[in-house]
C-alpha cells in the first residue's frame, strides 16, 4: 500500500489517447497534457512534413532545453540568495 | 542575415536520427539530446509494450511536469529574495 492515492485519467494529445497514471491531481496532469498538446501543434505547424514520432522527440528535445535554461535560472537565484544571506 | 550563427547537428535519440538546428552550441545540443535519449530509455525499460510514439510523447509529458515543478521552485526562490531585499 502507497501513502498517496494514484490518480488515473486518459488525455488526448495531437489527437492521441494517453491514460497517463500517478499521484498528481487530474488537473496538474491535464495542464501538463495540454502544453504538450500545445507544443506538439506548434512544431507540427512549423514543420508540416514531420511524422508523429519526429514531432513527439523534438517535443522532448525543446522541453529538456528549457529546462535547462530554466535550471541555470534556479541556480543564478541560489547564488544570489547566499549572498544576501552572507 | 541574422546576428547569431545557426548550428546544424545530427543526434541520436533512440535509435534513430534527428537534425537539429539552432543557435545553442553543439554541445549544449548534444547534452540535450542525451537527456532526452536517457528519459526515453527509462520510459521503455518501464513500459516495454509501448511503441516509439507513445514513449517520445510520455517523455515530453515527464519533461513539461518537471518543468512546471522547477518553475515553481523559481517562484519561491523569487519570493525569498524580494523579501530579503525588502
Amino acid at each position: 500500500m502507497q501513502d498517496k492515492e494514484k490518480t488515473r485519467i486518459t488525455v488526448e494529445i495531437h489527437g492521441h489517447h494517453y491514460t497517463i497514471v500517478g499521484t498528481e491531481s487530474k488537473s496538474h496532469i491535464r495542464e501538463v497534457a495540454n502544453m504538450v498538446d500545445e507544443k506538439m501543434r506548434e512544431i507540427s505547424v512549423k514543420n508540416p512534413m514531420l511524422d508523429l514520432n519526429k514531432i513527439a522527440v523534438l517535443t522532448a528535445v525543446n522541453t529538456i532545453h528549457e529546462y535547462l535554461k530554466l535550471q541555470e535560472e534556479v541556480e543564478q537565484l541560489k547564488e544570489e540568495l547566499k549572498k544576501l544571506k552572507g
